[in-house]
């Protein structure tokens, strides 16, 4: 791992996405899209896109380890082509860019915060969707926060994300 | 590091964990059980378990890097032998775990947050503490919220983590 | 990477780091300094100092990695010498003191968390700034919170870093 006296080259680079996103309002139609995964009876998250925090948080931190922008960046309004994309579209499309900008990923992993829906029965599954998406190990793993903050007063779900990636030679 | 035409091999792997406990109601004996430590005389943080949300969140990490589940589909209501255990006995024995699954242990970083108790006389205490439960290398840290959000209001406390695992080969 | 029988040497390590601090009260003259960058016409952030949180928690997140204590260690109380240092400058003095202890910083990933300022159209100079003060690679992404918590109410602005560091051979 070391080269001319001692210095590490071709370090890995880590990077970090977080993504928040409010429930429906009560009385609206919104299916709940969360880790890849329709999760049917459940009450929906709001936004322009599908809301998948898990996704749009492992796609952040990808962008975030690579330098190459962020969702907002590569996604935003000034890509309308990508207005209405699912988050395993966007989170595979980031994984696509990554690589196309020369790097390899080494793996993804992403905490879900919040109340609703319990995570564990689907975590499995969920972690096959998103690795499938990225083309990479992705984890999956959930939390509560004890009643507390936005998430612990049900008012939205959280996630949290970090990639590590690296740079693959010529 | 390279192998194969310039691809890297065997990358040491990514992984985050956070975690959030409210105080005890006031009035409410409970003692606090913080980065392995006791505190004597600290206002407790309120949970089935210790609470002792920066072993959690050190734990959490643990198992997202290596992709074992998380802290509930390890210890939760199906493995009620842990039920009582304290965030340093579920962080030693998620580092077991990890382990036993062909990974070593780079490191764990922990950050607590949250306006009591303050970490600082204390920090190098609880990171050997944590670091002897986990047989690894834990650094500790500490930060406030400016007042804002619910460790700022005082409603509880924070911890937020990342640890590097690496498989060992055969 | 491997040596004695398959176990790797001199893995990076991985750090976190989180800043949050309030805006100024209304009527408050008071700039906004954020990734190094002075944000002229934007409400600035109160604190006793200059309140970047992207450059405080890429500090934060190295020392966090390299097991130096944490900016309140470092630049606390107990050396007032750094009292009114820019965000900037204590993310240098980190970047100097962790290399001093024998470490290489590979890379720092900041992520800001908050609806103003409106960071895209500067995120490229505020990555130029911070990886000119750490001497380093730090990645700068925005994201907002639908409207939730602390930055979704606009009480303040919120960061979230990793750094990844590696022990330099003697």
């Amino acid at each position: 791992m070391s080269a001319h006296g001692g210095r590490p080259t071709n370090l890995p680079r880590t990077g970090i996405g977080t993504d928040v996103h409010a429930f429906a309002p009560e009385g609206q139609e919104r299916d709940l899209w969360l880790a890849g995964l329709h999760w049917p009876g459940e009450r929906g998250l709001a936004g322009h896109s599908d809301a998948d925090v898990a996704a749009h948080a492992a796609a952040d931190a990808l962008f975030s380890a690579s330098g190459l922008g962020d969702l907002g960046s590569n996604f935003g309004t000034s890509a309308p082509e990508w207005a209405g994309a699912s988050g395993a579209s966007l989170l595979a499309e980031a994984a696509r860019r990554v690589r196309a900008a020369g790097f390899e990923i080494g793996n993804v992993a992403v905490q879900v915060i919040g109340n609703r829906p319990r995570l564990g029965p689907r975590r499995a599954e969920g972690e096959a969707a998103l690795s499938a998406a990225a083309g990479a190990s992705v984890t999956l793993t959930a939390t509560t926060t004890d009643g507390l903050g936005l998430t612990g007063r049900g008012e939205g779900v959280a996630a949290l994300a970090t990639a590590l990636v690296v740079r693959v030679d010529g």
